[in-house]
């Protein structure tokens, strides 16, 4: 996705967090530290080069955390930065309307 | 996008809001009714198909409204329903969260 930055914040934001996995990672890591084959299990429908590269963009952006330990075999754990702990509010407000969303839903069926 | 529901509200407001522009149009049309060419000069970048998916699927979801005039030319203008309107929190939020991330990069440079 072209990282050009623009004059509306809200465009600024979806440059980062657009796409249909990112913000439901973000909600995933607000229940703490993972691993990536935690991250798996919790989005099984995710690929695994498509999480890859997400939680890459998320740690240019300045909300995820990649910690590496040198154990054998290496563990990587991922977290939220303080900056990813405030998209809490963003992913509060999705689960409403996701909320809403399936009740219009299930009036119109 | 396949539209499989989730039991995850954040998901399911994913599937649709998801993509670089869906949030943005919501943005623009907060601002009130627009035509087709309207949008397109509030949003150079987003290419005609794609403005034209995008609101269509807005539109299936519950969040646009298109109204046709019968008039020659014909005209054709795009609203948001109320449902649409409830997603003035969704961008407040996003727009908060732009802000952070433009703050958060112009520190780092």
């Amino acid at each position: 996705m072209k990282d050009t930055v623009s004059h509306c914040p809200v465009e600024n934001a979806m440059l980062v967090l657009a796409g249909r996995w990112r913000i439901l990672l973000i909600y995933y890591l607000l229940e703490g530290t993972k691993r990536f084959s935690d991250l798996r299990r919790d989005m099984p429908k995710i690929s695994q080069r498509m999480l890859t590269l997400d939680l890459r963009a998320l740690e240019a952006a300045g909300y995820v955390r990649r910690t590496v330990y040198p154990e054998v075999p290496v563990r990587v754990e991922y977290s939220l930065t303080e900056e990813g702990q405030h998209l809490r509010s963003l992913v509060d407000v999705l689960g409403e309307c996701g909320e809403r969303l399936t009740r219009h839903r299930d009036a119109k069926a």
